[in-house]
């Protein structure tokens, strides 16, 4: 991450209006410390057991620090963008609805200059029209017109999975060092060799045959190691097949 | 979607391992449900109560219908892709590690010829070293470094959405088909063989020998055909090392 950029993590807000099950407050409090979000508001909780509920598993402190409101006009207040999520079953809308990975670039960009909102509504209605005027524009999660309607914890997850995309650093294992050809070459002949003694080649060698061995081993795709442990597995057979 | 365009949702099976808590089950259930996934199987799930949870909200259908195994090799035998998710926290691993965005590129293209698994193992623990030893390769969602373990249905979620993101398009050119698990382990097993009659390995073997063997094959990207060839060279080596 280079200095000059905006950590979006900082600057997004989740928002959860008229929750009813406060296992879901602590679900998406863990989804958001799993994408590195620490901003969380509830708006009109259905109590406070929220703030110790076991399934924020790594995010007690998020749920304790988050910050509680009476309606989500104050809980919007210092926010320059305010954007609902909706599964938008058939609901006549009057806002832009836009699919959440068009609308996570459209997010980011904001962010560079102002705080941004996002919400999710009660686990069974959603936002209400009265949340939605709150709203610039609607996130839909591109899901199956079958059953559009999401947990609230995986809406939260997939929601900042895919805002995070391009921030969070890349951590995976580098792929071990292929074989190079001369190494091939060698578990090639290690190969050959084996197969002449157990007579599964015939002597001398066919051109084709050999050819075709050749690709063969090319298509193992190897790793040095790999190589060097399958020379060793073909020098000891044929130990064993020649010994007298 | 064109009649040309094979539907990945047919083809990609979701496998639950070891999973603790029903509920965690049914919420994996709805996820798949609203990316348009149907094929479940669970491995060894702590109880049956799992087909009748209520977190399979819309989902219930799918989980009637999910098959049960009791081994994991059970279960992907007629996969051609096994593919383990990890949180991967500092645990020392054999298998290449791809993030998700790129990892699900490579599952579409997979998805072409054959059947691929998706693995997801228990709540506490993840997947063993034992069940990681059926993975050709593993996925890692980019979370947080300081709370890399996300919960089980917050996961699925995450990994379904980005893989129904995009289509599997035509223009593609089809790979041979790979070899199916159950395909590995006959060679794997022929292998041992011959690694035992010439002495490389030790008999009675030792089950970490067993895995390393496992991963190593998994590594070979076998095809079918490839697959075919390696075992009847084997067998033929194996003939002349115990022939008198």
């Amino acid at each position: 991450m280079k200095g000059h950029d905006v950590k979006i993590q900082d600057r997004l807000v989740v928002v959860l209006v008229s929750t009813r099950n406060p296992l879901n407050i602590g679900a998406a409090a863990r989804a958001m410390s799993n994408f590195g979000f620490e901003q969380l508001r509830v708006v009109s909780p259905f109590g406070p057991s929220f703030r110790e509920t076991k399934s924020a598993v790594g995010a007690a402190a998020l749920l304790k620090r988050a910050q509680e409101y009476e309606t989500l006009a104050q809980a919007v207040a210092d926010c320059s963008l305010v954007v609902g999520t909706t599964a938008a079953r058939g609901r006549r809308l009057d806002h832009e609805l836009i699919s959440l990975p068009e609308a996570a670039g459209l997010l980011r960009r904001q962010l560079r200059s102002g705080r941004v909102a996002l919400l999710f509504g009660s686990e069974k209605r959603g936002l209400s029209n009265r949340d939605l005027s709150c709203c610039h524009w609607l996130i839909r999660i591109p899901t199956s017109q079958q059953q559009p309607s999401m947990n609230l914890g995986q809406a939260v997850a997939v929601c900042l999975y895919q805002l995070s995309q391009h921030r969070i650093s890349r951590t995976e294992t580098k792929r071990q060092a292929n074989a190079r050809s001369e190494e091939l070459d060698r578990v090639t002949a290690g190969l050959l060799d084996a197969l002449r003694v157990c007579g599964y080649l015939e002597s001398p060698l066919n051109p084709t045959s050999q050819q075709k061995l050749q690709r063969f081993v090319r298509r193992l795709s190897l790793t040095q190691a790999d190589a060097h442990l399958l020379l060793g597995m073909l020098r000891q057979m044929k130990w064993k097949m020649t010994k007298r």
